[in-house]
């Protein structure tokens, strides 16, 4: 429900609810909601609502609870609605946010889905090996700039690319990336990964999909790990690409995995653990695109696939 | 050498030869050997050397023996030459035949390459679960055959394709596929699939490539397993079709592995130990379609790729 600052509405939860009536803070903006705007069959995620605030992940603040382990006060992160107040009914899912000494913000990126998808993503799917060449598609976004920097924390050497100057420059000067490229001034992609890696690539982080994935298979070395995170090339599109070049797999032995992190949220404490002293030590970094007010949100959203954004795009309902 | 009948060769190993003088029995007609009539940089394999007999996997029988672990009448199984006679320079490369109460051309099969290609992408890739849904293109052949059996082995339901009524009906009658279907005539690979596996795909055991991936990929159930061992339908093309629908590999969190059997050899007496018992119990069968005569070589190895073998495609040179 929106607001009109003429009139006071009382919010409250329904007797014996076992919901929370939270206030929203900032809202995620993820390229998967896209496929929740299509009615796909056997989707992992139901599709949107028409006539309801779409859902996604956001960080919150409890106004009041039915359940007894949430009370008044309590900030979380998890699912909510893209509207200034909602009424959460499975407050099991969501993450009760421990740590305030960092920004809230960052609960819908680093400490949050997007942080965990970059951990799964790159640590479990991809068992990096000091030395190993990793490239990072989609680099700058929400999860490849945590994966660039996962990788360097590794010891290995990372390139990734981005789809403007500004994030090119952002990958090797702010997220520490040894090399970065705006695919979009490349005549030949196949040229340009066998620029940055003469010798191959051990490890991609696929975040696009389509034609990249299609060069980059030519350009993997034995026993490559392709982790399939995401293809935003495609989401878009009426059909999807064709993606040649699939021999490689038997030829390189290589290995391609997708994956989704809802599955893996059981890690979610030891990558915490992992990932707090890193940002408290300021070794690692994270930038977000933060556009203001709920009423930029769609805007926001759509941006995404046109890769508008620098960095996390974050929505700011509300600072407190 | 092709021998003449009316003159006579004597046959030795140079002075101080570390390799073997062979007479080739068998012939092994595989379809890797395609890639190596082509100049592929960075192949897995060395092409042919235009000029010189090819070379690829046989069963011989040692004449004369530069190294002392072999001797004159010992069996091996690896790689020689498409000739009568070979010299071969890296004996260590080949595995001495111990067993010879089978038939010897086995060894060009199911107890040879073939036979650990199909044990190692099932289960060492595959990893496969009793009760799991496994399918499997290229049923007939040397490796799917086999792949099918181990399948019914492993407790699976287990549907085979291929490309004759005939092989389709020696996949139900004689390998025990729970069901099979020529590919050539369903209108709707999709559809097909579908009626076979209406609650999808569990293991797909792949030898085939193109628009057969593109349609399994929809029909993979979550956490699915594809087994990359080769891709036959493309490796006449020019150029690779391209495969649609790999964002079903994030939906589904689907892991597909490609594998060359090369590597896995270390695992070949584990293999021998497993399918020895099962040949000689009669719990596993194995169909070779068999030409005679090292002249029907060259058109028994084109027939593979026009699929005009029933069964695993041997040359017979000499049966001792």
């Amino acid at each position: 429900m929106l607001l009109d600052a003429s009139s006071t509405i009382t919010l409250s939860l329904p007797e014996a609810s076992n919901g929370l009536l939270v206030k929203n803070l900032y809202l995620s903006c993820d390229p998967y909601m896209r496929s929740r705007m299509s009615n796909i069959q056997g989707s992992y995620i139901p599709s949107f609502t028409p006539g309801s605030p779409i859902t996604g992940y956001g960080v919150a603040k409890v106004l009041d609870s039915g359940p007894p382990n949430f009370k008044k006060g309590d900030l979380f992160w998890g699912f909510t609605g893209w509207e200034e107040y909602s009424i959460i009914n499975a407050p099991e899912s969501l993450f009760k946010i421990e740590h305030t000494d960092v920004p809230l913000s960052y609960y819908t990126g680093i400490l949050g889905m997007p942080g965990m998808t970059a951990y799964v993503g790159f640590y479990e799917i991809c068992a990096p090996k000091k030395g190993e060449y990793v490239f990072v598609s989609a680099a700058s976004g929400a999860v490849g700039q945590l994966v660039g920097q996962f990788a360097k924390l590794s010891g290995c050497y990372v390139v990734g690319s981005a789809g403007t100057k500004e994030k090119v420059e952002l990958l090797k000067n702010k997220f520490g990336f040894d090399e970065a490229f705006n695919y979009k001034e490349e005549q030949d992609l196949d040229a340009a990964l066998k620029r940055y890696f003469p010798d191959g690539i051990d490890i991609y982080f696929e975040n696009v999909g389509g034609k990249m994935l299609e060069v980059v298979l030519l350009n993997m070395r034995l026993n490559g790990r392709i982790s399939v995170c995401g293809m935003i090339s495609q989401y878009n599109l009426e059909q999807s690409e064709g993606v040649r070049n699939l021999f490689c797999l038997v030829s390189k032995r290589l290995r391609m995995e997708g994956f989704i992190v809802f599955d893996r949220y059981h890690l979610y404490p030891k990558y915490m653990e992992m990932v707090l002293p890193l940002i408290k030590q300021g070794r690692i970094c994270y930038v977000e695109d933060i556009a203001e007010g709920l009423e930029s949100a769609p805007a926001a959203l759509v941006g995404l696939f046109s890769g508008q954004n620098v960095g996390k795009q974050v929505v700011v309902v509300a600072r407190e």
